[in-house]
């Protein structure tokens, strides 16, 4: 894997690291924040843009691109960054969990997932092999492994065959990969079962990936919950390699994990909260809409450097919002986002400082771990 | 009116001709069409882009403002500029069309227009004097008399009366303004009777406003008579005043309307039409839902210096298009837009080179009279 590579700078005591990732389109210091382009776009955000406020690297759907426009349009128009306008590192989900929770008749057995699409009816098949072959024409550069995602409160019994099978799935996913500048991770699962998921990582790091994805956390369990597995998951995992907690999560949440030594992470949470208007900031969650913003002159966030900080009030940005208008969530959109990338450089700047995560948290103050 | 001021640098044999309006907030070169942000905000663009792409005066709209979020938290936020981000000139529309035409139960009675709000329903009164206050609260470059709008097929003793109401409300209103750093344009009416015209134009130009604009076009009646009409118009304004073709129009229309010497001109199409989908080209309208574009590399004009086709492809447009991904409006309305202000300054170049209109005309092409 030449084209691929990961280094860690600094570890800390409790876990938390400084990495660095090498893709064929480019580095991402780590730990970072992926934002969400579903079907190649961030919503609210132009990809000059998400540059302008530090994002390294985004995060897209093969699933979704593969229903519409599909893999070959994507390939005609010459791979998704193309596509996109984006030229920076690209990582994909397969597609697997979105398969099993949006598509209709979804039926899987030991050698893939049969469905309905969700977009047109149209019947589907996708086996491991096909989840590869999908991210290499769609040209990114970290895929990651289909893998069955079981719903929150399966039993055990269902909870070990679907880790059997995902371990399964990430073996031939890896053996029909062809493309050597893609970097492919397995995806841990197991459910909120400790010795499931150290079954899992066995399985997996036996086989070995370019990194590990955690999966299967953050659908709705107590938060203890999530604590508890996640951290019991990244001790099993090997230290060399990127460690991404999927799906994850508010801004206490990013704190709280990488201080744990994850590495990567996402979340629709800055872009679909700015959309509906609701904005984060060092003093916790502000929901623009609220009548008392009306006439502020204020920016969101008084020292916030962002384009919309800078430039638009908190009267302006409600008037946009109230009225309907796309740039009411175009500017929450890239504050937002501009708070989780700018948040993720101070934790490593801390972690370079060696400070992380005492003195980050310590800064973050409470917001950090209420929202 | 020492913030304003209007020179004109050239005028062609047909009357087409070259000018400069000053404006508190920047110069104009003209012919200028002017992008329109009903409730402050062009949609789909950002005011870092309008500039860049070469936009140099916005319109606005007194009515909506003044129904959300309000004159007064317009003004508490620092005035419109403020509110949109944007430092260049802004000309308002009063409202008269709007109000007539959006909120109900509409009574006009020669002191002003009573009507309910289209927004909550609320009752409010517009007399010419409210329309300047709300402006200058605003505080916009340029502002419109309130003018009364008949129904196209009106008959001609009610079109007769309305000039008479619209040119004693544009007195009113001048008598009641108190910037002068706010220039104010009396609007001709009229409908489609030249002597109606004619008696609009003898009655504001002896009162005498900073400019002229024209209304009454444009509301569906067959382009002849829109043609007939503004020709028969612009002849009888006067020469040193800066001239607005309100609500026109299409590529076509600008050049036909430049031609015969109108300055300013205003329209929804390049915006709404970017919103459906529909891009203007050289070769005429492009439908990008078009099936046709889905694996189309190419852009959607391969000479088109704007941020959209040099970073984005047809089928990539398409595709954030049909799936409803807001970037897909934002990059149709980008180009659009471009194309309407890349063509004004053609039409410029042309006028300070001495071959408009002939020479520009022949350039469009077929595309120019068509669309």
């Amino acid at each position: 894997m030449s084209a691929f590579g990961f280094e860690v700078l600094r570890t800390m005591p409790g876990g938390a690291r400084l990495g660095r990732l090498t893709t064929p389109h480019g580095v991402v210091e780590t730990p970072a924040f992926m934002p969400v382009a579903t079907y190649g776009t961030v919503k609210g955000i132009a990809p000059d843009q998400l540059r302008r406020i530090g994002a390294t690297i985004v995060l897209s759907n093969a699933y979704h691109l593969a229903q519409r426009p599909g893999a070959e349009t994507v390939q005609a128009l010459g791979g998704l960054h193309a596509l996109m306008g984006w030229d920076g590192p690209i990582l994909t989900d397969s597609g697997g969990f979105q398969v099993m929770s949006l598509a209709s008749f979804v039926a899987l057995d030991d050698d893939g997932v049969s469905y309905r699409s969700h977009i047109d009816g149209s019947a589907g098949r996708l086996r491991p092999e096909d989840a590869i072959a999908v991210q290499e024409a769609l040209g990114v550069d970290i895929a990651m492994s289909l893998d069955e995602c079981v719903p929150a409160g399966a039993s055990i019994e269902r909870t070990r065959a679907a880790v059997v099978r995902t371990t399964a799935w990430a073996a031939r996913g890896l053996e029909a990969r062809r493309r050597s500048d893609m970097a492919l991770f397995g995806i841990v699962q197991g459910g909120f079962d400790e010795p499931l998921r150290a079954e899992s990582v066995e399985g997996l790091t036996s086989i070995g990936f370019d990194g590990y994805a955690v999966g299967g956390l953050s659908v709705g369990e107590p938060r203890e919950q999530t604590a508890r597995i996640a951290a019991a998951t990244v001790r099993l995992l090997p230290a060399d390699r990127p460690r991404y907690l999927m799906g994850v999560g508010t801004p206490g949440d990013l704190l709280r994990f990488a201080a744990m030594g994850y590495d990567l992470f996402d979340c629709v949470l800055p872009t679909r909260n700015g959309r509906n208007g609701t904005l984060f900031t060092r003093e916790g969650k502000l929901m623009i809409r609220n009548a008392r913003h009306e006439r502020d002159p204020r920016p969101i966030e008084d020292d916030c450097p962002c384009e919309t900080c800078t430039r638009f009030s908190r009267g302006a940005l409600r008037h946009f919002v109230q009225a309907g208008e796309m740039l009411g969530a175009q500017l929450a959109t890239v504050h937002n986002l501009h708070f989780y990338l700018r948040l993720m450089r101070e934790m490593r700047g801390a972690l370079a400082a060696g400070t992380f995560p005492g003195q980050a948290a310590a800064v973050a103050g409470a917001w950090a771990l209420d929202t």
